[in-house]
């Protein structure tokens, strides 16, 4: 069976990128990150994804990441601010995160023998990362193809980010039809122990319009004030 | 003073650079990564050179990537073999090292304000690793200038291989020119506690003909057998 590295965060769109591997017959090895993030709640979402789909999973230590600072996610000294919507790259930002996931997620692909790697990136409704746009993602596929010796020898890992043309109520309906439980995701940048979310961050604006547009129940689990 | 980060491993390349950069006027933060190598006296070798040239040094803890396994620096089923010289990448290549080590020095850039990267790649007397050719550096510029704040805000950091077309011979020439003490350096994949070298394995090989080519003394301390 042909397998593909999921990069599962255990938010709403690694989630949808979870189904769509398993939809084209991929045996899904899914890959977190617990890199001191605040929202760690995160990856307890995670592993219940992949114990609901059958996925395997790991869970990769780098706290390192989160160390250098830098981002209002790992540092305590920034805080998450509500969604703003202007066009500056906000304070969630982290420095080559993507980037730093992307590369880990390639190694393990060319240890494990997998032909792909799924990025759950969107570059529609978002909070401006570089790091989620096409450019990048096109970029990294040549990083792969010259960078890894199965690139060099002809079987370059392909990094597929399926989603990241499409709204976020299109993503919620393509993983709804693949069967997607988003009530098992946690979106929210200040989610607390529990998974309960804050409704006004940026990662929660985007989640909330994306069911709000596709007309669809929320299903997220919100913070009562 | 502009800042730049050199990945220093502790090896005779990284020190070359390391030195390139403070005569370029650069001031020099080395990371050193803890990635699990069974030849851990390089980074002792790279904690005596920050030292000697008074440069900042962050030794950053990536055991996760050794964890992975599928090479014999990290996996202790794996042994490293004596250099055969055939056109084979060897079983000491790492899966994405260098694509790992770069992303998280590049997002170290970031956070520092550094205006560049530098890594002590080289294409002609090596091991044919992938992630160690022009192609690679140049795919990996293109991520640089795509996937950070600092690239799409136009102040992309530089990534920097000034030693990638040049021979081992040449390198140390250069580096010697520029008070390189390669004394100091450990390049051995086979280094014991107090930095011996094998003087058998790929990266003593290379060491030990550049010295030989450049009519220099080597200061190498190899295993007395």
């Amino acid at each position: 069976m042909k397998k593909a590295v999921v990069l599962l965060s255990g938010g709403l769109d690694s989630l949808t990128c979870l189904v769509i591997a398993q939809s084209q017959g991929y045996e899904v090895h899914a890959i977190s990150f617990d890199y001191g993030q605040k929202h760690r709640s995160e990856l307890v979402a995670a592993k219940k994804i992949t114990e609901r789909y059958n996925a395997k999973h790991k869970i990769i230590e780098m706290h390192a990441l989160g160390k250098l600072g830098g981002s209002a996610l790992t540092d305590d000294s920034i805080s998450v601010k509500d969604f703003k919507g202007d066009d500056k790259i906000p304070e969630t930002y982290v420095p080559a995160r993507n980037i730093v996931f992307l590369s880990i997620a390639l190694g393990f692909a060319e240890i494990i023998d997998a032909e792909a790697v799924f990025i759950g990136a969107n570059a529609i409704d978002y909070s401006g990362y570089p790091d989620c746009r096409p450019e990048f993602i096109e970029a990294f596929r040549k990083v792969a193809d010259t960078g890894t010796k199965a690139g060099v020898e002809g079987q370059a890992i392909k990094i597929l980010a399926p989603i990241i043309d499409l709204t976020k109520s299109e993503i919620i309906q393509l993983g709804t039809t693949l069967g997607a439980e988003y009530g098992l995701s946690v979106s929210c940048y200040r989610a607390d122990e529990k998974g309960h979310a804050c409704g006004e961050c940026d990662s929660c604006h985007f989640r909330k319009q994306g069911f709000i547009e596709a007309e669809f129940p929320d299903p997220t689990r919100y913070i009562v004030k």
